[in-house]
């Protein structure tokens, strides 16, 4: 029934091409798609400037249309190449290369729709494309193992953060009262975190003595306290230093589950054959 | 004369549910508790907001009173299940709870204590009570330890920085003086303690040129120093990650010591028959 | 010729309490000391306030001299127990007591110098006599010795973020230029430490699009090398923890050499018999 | 041919003192460089200061001139001393040497030119020579090292970070608008890096409680993941804690190249014989 053996068929080399990046096509399709969407990024933020959208309309508008439509084509190829499509195109990818194409020609039906700022920044969901390509650098796999091995305690950490950041809002709420700008819990709690976290906006800064001694306390304190956080990510990743997490860039044509071991022939989900690595042969 | 190894008596039961989370029972019972709490907290929250509590006022008056009552009837359930009522009455966690059912019905007693912002912050003492439910995460044991383990170094960390920033704020106070807005040295202090935690308000900063270059040293000063923390949490870290340290849920029916070891029958303290563990039976 | 193995003479004893914190009356000496040197430095903070000292002056005033006399009878007495006072006046800590008194002792003779705030501040000077007692403190010894193993990376370090501050500051004083608060070099380098060190006072803050996209690379930049100092320091700590550092409370009756190390006999400085260690008789 | 094992000649002489830091007369060199580049940046930064420059414009002048003079000779030095000139004169320190004493000599040609900012700020290209001497620190070799091996996750994380800010900026875009400051995404995003970061300039601040409450989490989250890139470098240094690092200061007389190891005769790139380090006969 498979022909995977031998020549592979046209989809099956679109396949490697666009949903892998073993071969030279890969890697070079990769990076033009890459390419595109930080250009499709820029776009939609030149866009947003009003100054520079009034002067030069035409033009954003004629390049949208390009990156719209090379986007529109890829989801096709992409729809088309797969076994199943129905994986891809409920996969958390499938429905962000949808949703970021759509914007566009809602624009050119609904009249008027193009000054929607909330439909216009949904093409700004391509970013999460680039997270697709930053998972082929060897190093974010390491990155990834130690923060997932780390998650409970970082949660558990910033639970604690989050009670503090309560429990202090509330003490200068009464201590600052809403004279000085405390005008309620919930901004109160706002400006303890504010402070906690050493970003201090100084939007709302405390005015009586005794606030700024408390403020001074709860300023020192998150100043120490961000040693937990990094003494938890250290100890985890020297602990996973040593470890083997090579992976290669296959994704198997039939389920496209990827993350393969190095050298796999048979895909550790469904079982269906891989694309043989062009590396080894 | 004890009776909890044959079928366990009603008040048992009860205890099991309310003080452990070992049954499926007792799970319920803390995830509900979390969820109350963390309502009563956004209640207390709201309230503080005038806009919204003008609003709708009688909506938060009567939510609130479901809930003191709710907490209340938690109280005297507690009360009766364990052995020792008076161990539990004057306990850390006893306290809090009766403090933070108390404003309610004190606002039904004293007409007009309902806008006393104190007494009504009284009720976030609740926040406490999340903690309990947070010791139950395995994670948390790890990094209690290795904080109490740190503790001396990081409290001689925080002393060293008081004291530079006493010494700091001093020195700004005489170069910049009061006419650049260093009005005292206990707000020169307080300046010293903004900038070199680098939360950096800019409610009060230097304005002369040589006060910018001492302030610049005070930066960079605060930015290395923030080193010293992280360093000693992150080898105790290291230290301890190999250590066991997993304790059940439990607590004695008689003493309420909690953190027993993993299959333990009798309590540590008081040698009282622990509630079968169910997972083993 | 010395007496020190028999029963110890007045000055020997004296010693013990004023110099050391091994027997009961030297702790109670030192906590003394510490409440004594806390009380005068918050004397001298307050009197800086001018609210404070115009309602409170006489008792301030009074106060002020209880403390002063109190710490010149503390200079004297640890002049005349020690065997080679010039040791004592000469060194660091000797001068620092002197100077510390002297000022309130000026404000009697010179009508008017009461008001000189640089001469008042010299008072501050105290707090550094804290830190003779943090040395007490064993967790102190472990961090000393860990800063002094990382001091060289770390002043490699803070000279690079230096230099950083200088380039960065030169090319934001070109894009922003003098009408957006950058009004010569020093004060954009000035900007740039504040903006490295993620203090952001927000009184200098970048206007243009070029100028902002500038300060959010460094904002990265400075997000991402503080984990070098925090790096350096962790490591050097992983790499001391198991080592001995327990050194003893004793000084040199003669040479005023301390970190004696437990159990000492003779003054490993300059050969003289040390008080023998009440601990271990 | 080569007359390097006898009496070195004075060319080989100047070579070993200008280009290295083993010899006594090398390490003068040095020294006086380094005091030479420090007082060079401080004449450009001061001149950038009007009312400085004003006020001491002739001195200004004519210090600028004798540096410039004794770079100029300190160059023209380099360019004899080296066998191949070509080699010093396009690498990176060749061009940079160049670069930062031309602007004086042009200001003599053209008139005027004096007041460009961005040719006198060429001058502070003199900062990178002080990295050179920098070098020479031992323990900026092991920091090179850890920076190294750590360079690829950092600059995962930075780009990470790079992504996050672009889709936090943009729902803080759509949450704020325009009213409150978030005029453009590009705007938004500025603000999302200083928030993310800690910095906290407060020049564009959150005012609606959702808007607050989502600058709530982002600063929470800046909070956390500062922790990355922290363990990163310190499981790198720890690593690398032992290996061995020492380099010596010669510097080939033929090939320029550096970082020989101790004791070595040939230089490990052309195969030339270096200069024998003094230190050692």
């Amino acid at each position: 029934m498979k022909n995977s053996a031998n020549k592979p068929s046209w989809k099956e080399r679109l396949h490697e091409i666009i949903y892998e990046a073993d071969t030279k096509e890969g890697k070079l399709f990769d990076v033009i798609l890459l390419v595109a969407i930080i250009a499709s990024i820029i776009l939609v933020m030149l866009e947003s400037v009003e100054s520079f959208d009034t002067k030069y309309h035409d033009q954003l508008n004629i390049s949208e249309w390009v990156i719209t439509i090379l986007f529109s084509i890829e989801y096709v190829l992409r729809v088309i190449t797969i076994k199943k499509p129905s994986k891809y195109i409920f996969s958390f990818f499938g429905i962000i290369d949808l949703l970021s194409t759509i914007p566009k020609y809602l624009s050119f039906i609904i009249i008027g729709s193009h000054n929607l700022a909330a439909l216009r920044a949904l093409r700004l969901l391509r970013v999460f494309r680039i997270l697709k390509v930053a998972r082929y650098i060897g190093a974010s796999n390491r990155l990834i193992v130690a923060l997932k091995a780390s998650r409970a305690k970082i949660l558990v950490f910033l639970f604690f953060v989050i009670i503090l950041c309560l429990i202090l809002g509330t003490i200068m709420y009464m201590i600052e009262g809403e004279e000085n700008g405390f005008t309620s819990i919930p901004r109160s709690v706002y400006w303890a975190v504010v402070t906690l976290t050493t970003v201090g906006y100084g939007d709302i800064a405390p005015n009586t003595p005794f606030g700024q001694f408390i403020a001074s306390i709860i300023m020192v304190l998150g100043y120490g306290i961000i040693a937990i956080p990094t003494g938890i990510v250290s100890s985890e990743m020297t602990k996973h230093e040593g470890s083997d997490l090579d992976f290669n860039t296959q994704s198997c044509p039939n389920c496209l589950a990827d993350r393969h071991k190095e050298n796999s022939i048979f895909c550790y989900n469904c079982g269906d054959t891989l694309n043989p690595d062009e590396r080894n042969t």
